[in-house]
């Protein structure tokens, strides 16, 4: 029988899955308390809704940095689709195509880049790991440029990779198809691929290199938004890299507020981590998100059938949205208020 | 041996119904986070007893517009009765008679609504579905009005239906009596019947056709309340159609206050969902509500042992109700007050 | 191995005992909410320790009343512990006065007040209900009075029976012991014995037939305190009956400061619900409490060893609780402030 | 396997040692309420993170009463090793010292305290019980003295032994080896070895008799902290002694901020109670705390794998603790600030 929701994929994917990806792609950092946190935050968050509205369907397209996208729920950045299907990515943009959103690809993608953007149909953004070298840096920027892509983002997030330790223990059995083959042909010595602590200078740096718009992804601190828009960036991608990085920050929607407060209208503020449900996108746009990035999810449907399960779990978050708004008499994503959303007793 | 309380009959439905007739009953819509919470959010309600006021007895009867109740523990309108039992709806009423309160009937009843009219000894009200075709509403008022309901409850709650999961992974062997033929004689096209996206324009539309009071089912906001009461509506149910709209709603006895404080007396406030005590009951009214509603409950009485068993439902919750006032010190149901619950700690 | 701590009488006495005198001993009325909260309450308070003030022992000797017991740990009023043991409350009485303490006799005991006063070494106190017949509370009150009880308990929550379901559901097989053999020489129609509902008015009744001081038990409401102390009452026993007559109301230890506050010294306030800790104990007196009631762990005592099982169960709570008073760095229970108590994070 | 978490020892130890050992070292007192919240009131604390700082590494060097240590986390005192691993404190001392870091012995070693610091290649503090007899606890003071020890940790919240249920029942078949062999060469009478009701006269007779600094452990109340700066007091330990003296005290990193506030920069404060990551580190050195003690997960290590167990421990502690701080974007141990840690929703 299909899924009927987004968390029944979660179980097909395990058994679809690989133990040591499985391991990878569902382990989070630590204790794992941030990763569990962003789901559960959503559930201390209620929806008041409203009713006699005349309220038969609602409108979910907007735009995401110009781009025009059929509906607010975006695909997270996420390395090496390969693990979950061997068509790796470009199944993955084909779902996003198909299902009228934007994909943002990784700089640790199975696929290169272009390989990606030739299947697109849709928008794509690259995500940019600035590693030890610049100059690898704006090779990737460059080629991204050519290939299409709209937009930066750039993960800020990482200046050391979070320990996980799920995957960990299983480390030694990793399959040898987890392959970051999208940078095969980058030609580097092995140290300058390691993270690197990067600054607002670097931020600057890339600025001054692309005329692309460029996202932070991953901050939380309110401050550090208000510094985004002070060094010309024009989005920010609310994110705990999904409970990957440093376990106990807060889950990402408990970051939201502070920072679209922050942030004031000056650049689009997204979300990612922890959305498992139509509800959960109302959550966030509700509180001020221009849009969300879903993650594990699309690995999920990917892995469990390919491009068409990738595009199912795309199709129920909309459908689901798009039920709650009606259900909250909300017609249009881009008159939501914070007004909608409560914390529960 | 016979249930001590309403829980024990929720086991025994369970086993007497069809699981598809229980999926169908029991569901609520998505994570079915609000339908838990219904009845948990009572549990963070405490009663402060006071002792000494020579309370051996308390008074229960009330009034809902106008019909004078035994109790203030009403059936709510609920589909398909005769999932749970052949008779249907026509037992629960014979029950609702005997126990000397008053039912809602639903638009999508098993049974016609003169059918159960003919059966009932005490007051009913009609719930509407208002769906496509206003002739469709109209002639059902006009059917109400003759058969003797006394109240119209329009649900306003229900532009679209709630997707009930846990239903729909049984669906395809749902048993052939799951059967609407209330309106079997309506003579529509199947699109008629689908849900419509109502406004507070159809609620002066309904409000011109008929004299009957009515009721605004399915409301949580304290701003939609006073706007129910600006359109001259005479009663409002606090309720979250038991879960089983959208998910992620408040409980309905969290919403109550609000609600209580923005019709400020102007109307007739009522509560359904999670009510399995006679304290639950306590603290509705305590907190404003002039009666509650009780859903599965009388299912499950149903299914276990027809028309008795949905009046012991009822008569558990009255003697527990009485019970409760008695030991709080409360002779009536008319001076309960709010200072009666506190939120624990 | 010896019982090391008061919880571990429980599961002895469920073996020792009958399993429907279990069943009525061990229950709790409705969902068992508020006898669960009783116990639970006490974990959401912490004990903010001093140190280096050379407490090496600690006082515990008080006063209730006037009478003298070596620590503030008290008896309460139960009924038919003949349940329990043979021995009944003659054991119990004795093990009471072995440890130093006072006893609470209740209307309801399986011995008569002048078999369990005979057998008694320290303090009585004579827990009255009042139920239709005044001159049969009366002929009670006389008699305590020539057994030389030293104050009459009123039990005042209780104009009606709780109702205990865990016991309703083995209520056939109850064992025929089960018998308040106390009461077997009075002469009165069965439905004398039913509760009453009383009023201040019979409190005054009852103050001006005796010169015992009075104690009002089942006081949970600040305001009820306050017009205690109006009607000449010199004690009030903050209790939700064990929590087994009405579910949903406060965990006594939540209700005590505010009575403590109404009562203004007026009157000494006790406490019964949930100790099984001596540091529960501790908290209750910082809070204002003069004394503490223990029930139930007194019968699980006395059915797992007779006598010595209730006086260990006295000598475990005494030594927590004087070790809990060294290790606070408090030297006398007389000077417990409520500073010593705060509510977790 | 090499265990990936300070948490995966507790297992390997649980494995390796006697189980009345077991049972004695994992012991809290009474329900061990305290000694649970110690570790799980970290949890309740989140960690706002600050990004592109340039922090791709931290400085974890700092000192400890003048003392350099590679990293603000020691070893908190901890009784008779031996039970974990025959080699006892000299394995420990030996993994300190390897790991850049100090230890404070236990009066109640298994070694002497010359044997240990002759194991030594790092600071120790010695730690005091002072018994009944002043005589006993001035010669330990100058043995320690002379062995090089570095400062005196004086134990204030023991007046009395914490009743640790969970050891006394397997009590009776204690292995052999529990042996405190530190303090066999002291010719004292037994009862001079019980625990003292120590005043704040015994801290400054204490003071008087050596030039060693002086640190409080088991410190909880901010005005005895007050106090132990007036009594030139250099160094605070916020300790609830493991949870294993009162239970039902406070998480000992929830009273952390009160103390640091009362001290105001007059002495050192360090904490201990909890910690099993390097994100816990982080939050007490936030909040105020100059450096952090590990007590039981360093006997984890030394039962698992003896020295390199134990060091091992230290090793992961740290390195979490380092990349907790590159995430967090935190470059110094110095420069930590509250702000840097909320309290969860």
């Amino acid at each position: 029988m299909e899924p009927v929701n987004v968390r029944e994929y979660e179980a097909l994917a395990r058994e679809a899955m690989h133990p040591a990806a499985w391991a990878y792609v569902s382990a989070g950092s630590g204790d794992e308390t941030t990763m569990r946190n962003n789901d559960a935050a959503f559930g201390q968050l209620e929806i008041m809704p409203r009713v006699l509205r005349g309220v038969g369907s609602a409108s979910l397209s907007t735009t995401v940095l110009g781009a025009v996208v059929e509906h607010p729920i975006l695909i997270s950045p996420m390395g090496v689709h390969g693990l979950a299907h061997p068509d790796g990515e470009c199944a993955t943009v084909r779902a996003a195509g198909n299902a009228g959103t934007l994909m943002a690809v990784s700089t640790a993608s199975s696929r290169s880049l272009e390989e990606i953007s030739a299947s697109a149909t849709g928008p794509l953004w690259f995500q940019l790991y600035v590693y030890r070298s610049r100059q690898f840096a704006e090779r990737l920027v460059r080629r991204a440029e050519s290939a299409g892509y709209r937009a930066i983002v750039l993960t800020v997030d990482s200046p050391r990779w979070g320990r996980k330790e799920r995957s960990m223990r299983v480390a030694e059995t990793l399959p040898p198809e987890l392959d970051y083959s999208s940078l095969d042909d980058e030609d580097l010595p092995e140290e300058e691929f390691e993270p690197a602590a990067l600054t607002w200078d670097d931020v600057d740096w890339l600025r001054s290199l692309t005329d692309l718009p460029l996202v932070l992804k991953g901050i939380l601190h309110p401050d550090d938004a208000a510094l985004a828009v002070e060094h010309g960036v024009t989005g920010i991608l609310v994110s705990n890299h999904g409970g990957r990085q440093l376990d106990g920050v807060p889950a990402s929607i408990e970051a939201l507020s502070n920072v679209v407060d922050a942030v004031g209208g000056r650049a689009e503020v997204y979300l990612d981590g922890g959305i498992r449900r139509g509800t959960d996108v109302l959550k966030a746009l509700a509180l001020g998100a221009k849009a969300v990035f879903v993650g594990r999810p699309i690995l999920w449907g990917l892995a469990a059938n390919g491009e068409a399960g990738a595009r199912h779990v795309l199709e129920l978050l909309r459908d689901e949205l798009e039920a709650a708004m009606v259900l909250a008499g909300q017609p249009d994503v881009a008159t939501l208020d914070p007004d909608l959303v409560m914390r529960r007793h």
